[in-house]
């Protein structure tokens, strides 16, 4: 079963919310339900939020009714307008929309131009797969027999739609024959890592300990951790990197325990626009995600909460950066701005 | 109504694990209905266990039916015995297992204990009012006018049976008319942030907001956060210091921002027998606790779950210590064992 998935005139994606109770499909057929379904985290992960978009845009384009080419084209930069506005902080999102766009200016005429926004969808779609598993490979080079691999929300096959990232990684080291276990944060608010992270290694059968999110720093002292490996939703050419909430305070652990702190994420995730990371947008959630868990109200009524979705790791955490193209250190001004250049 | 009081021949406490939804009391008549209470954090926070246990071990030796002072006193250990047996980070619990123990030794008649134990077990409590009561306007002190607090887990007037340690500070500092904000820490697994410390703190009218545990460092990181303040467990005489999982990361997070992490604690709190916080034994819980919230589950059936209760953070962390006495520096190891010798 896959993340996501181009049928001709639908979207199957598996519904992420209803993990591990349930395994369900959900078969898309119009472009504002993939919308929803992005802000409602049913699909989600950086590279399978770009590559869900993608599709999302095609399916658009093919249901538009229009007189004109003209207002063909109105109505498809609309849709694509609001994939744009969905969620702020993957850049994944906004470079499939590009690449979406700059295919557009391609061909002409209506049947074309959808034929070639599903070619691009796809595109993007392979290019997930295959840079996700280059990068595993090249991240399993990292893992030695015997470590112990603390990861945090999901970066797993769910999440990219494709091998995976920081799992991608681990569950490379894991057929390589390595023995290797995993601590999984829970990842609040939304418990990605308690249902999907952990769901998806027992998938795999590796070993894997849940704890919660206030525990890893126990662990990484006791000296039970080898190293850290997360996902990026956004990584600036300067090396500060945007992922979900917490991962901040893993890498300033590591750092302060000698420990190795790496961010697994292909190319795509890199933002050519921004150089540092106070300039990357933030994503501020419902509080009601805070305030409630797994529908059961965990505070008093009336009780305030913030919600940050994203925290910016700044680059000198960062060990270094996992991609397709290899395992890239600092200065990262100078490696990753490079790394762009032979991507391109 | 009060965290923990003696009512003669029982002792009524709130029950903990039910606020913030319901506010209900709970009348023990049976020394072992304390135990299971301190065991599932009915009762709970370092000070209010061992009130808790002092009264519990009086009602305990007033149902005691025995035919000899010898067999009087033989049940009163194996009480006592179970008491020690019920949480072990906590030293509060020892020390007044200990004063308990030190009070017979100084009567004689089973009826003579029985009112000797019962005036140690109010001494004990009262000390824990007096010294919290005063520990929190030292403590105030450190507040400024504008300050925003960020604290983890409770430490207030319910964990203390008292004014509060953490709390205490933050209340007295808003009492004093200081304009402050606090971030709670909901601290998974148990919630104690989310469900008690927004509850105690909403009741004093003190400005809270509720965050993850994750979502400390994003906050610390921005310039959010003047300064950490928690209560302790146990603190070593080299000041290493245990306290709810979550706090040592607390600690890392406010020495790589550059502000102050302070603990809170009466000097009951601080284990004479101790030098290394090495040497505190760290609870573990039922792992159910991390993988299931109020009844429902949040993780594969068959996953595996770790359950540490308690971290330890160094001393080197540790800004200042907030006791009745007032605030205490470093070097720990010298400035602890001299308030130990005052205060005794």
């Amino acid at each position: 079963m896959k993340a996501v998935e181009w049928l001709g005139n639908s979207i199957r994606i598996i519904d992420q919310t209803l993990l591990p109770a349930a395994l369900k499909t959900l078969d898309i057929r119009d472009w504002c339900e993939m919308v929803g379904a992005i802000k409602e985290l049913k699909v989600r992960g950086a590279p399978a939020i770009g590559v869900a978009a993608a599709y999302g845009i095609a399916l658009g384009a093919q249901n538009i009714t229009a007189a004109s080419e003209y207002a063909f084209l109105k109505k498809l930069e609309a849709i694509m307008d609001t994939f744009a506005a969905s969620r702020p902080t993957a850049v994944n999102l906004f470079r499939s929309i590009d690449r979406m766009k700059q295919r557009i200016k391609q061909v002409e005429g209506k049947e074309a131009i959808i034929q070639a926004l599903i070619a691009e969808a796809h595109s993007i779609h392979t290019g997930e797969i295959e840079s996700t598993e280059r990068l595993s490979y090249h991240g399993a080079e990292l893992i030695r027999d015997g470590f112990t691999i603390l990861t945090h929300c999901n970066a797993g096959p769910l999440a990219t739609a494709g091998y995976g990232t920081a799992l991608g990684v681990i569950i490379a080291a894991h057929k390589q024959g390595k023995n290797i276990r995993v601590l999984a944060d829970e990842t609040r608010p939304l418990l990605q890592g308690a249902r999907l992270t952990v769901w998806e290694l027992m998938q795999e059968h590796v070993p894997v300990t849940l704890i919660t999110d206030s525990m890893a720093g126990y662990f990484i002292n006791r000296g039970k951790v080898n190293c850290v490996i997360t996902g990026a939703d956004r990584i600036t050419t300067g090396g500060d990197t945007a992922n979900k909430i917490g991962t901040y305070t893993l890498a300033v652990l590591a750092k302060e325990n000698g420990i190795p702190f790496y961010i697994a994420a292909p190319a795509s995730t890199i933002d050519p626009a921004l150089r540092l990371g106070g300039d990357i947008p933030i994503e501020e959630r419902n509080p009601e995600e805070v305030t409630m868990l797994a529908g059961v109200r965990i505070a008093p009524s009336e009780a305030q909460a913030a919600n940050p979705a994203f925290d910016v790791t700044p680059s000198r955490y960062i060990t270094g950066i996992i991609t397709e193209r290899g395992v890239i250190g600092p200065p990262y001004d100078h490696t990753l701005p490079a790394l762009l250049k032979e991507v391109r």
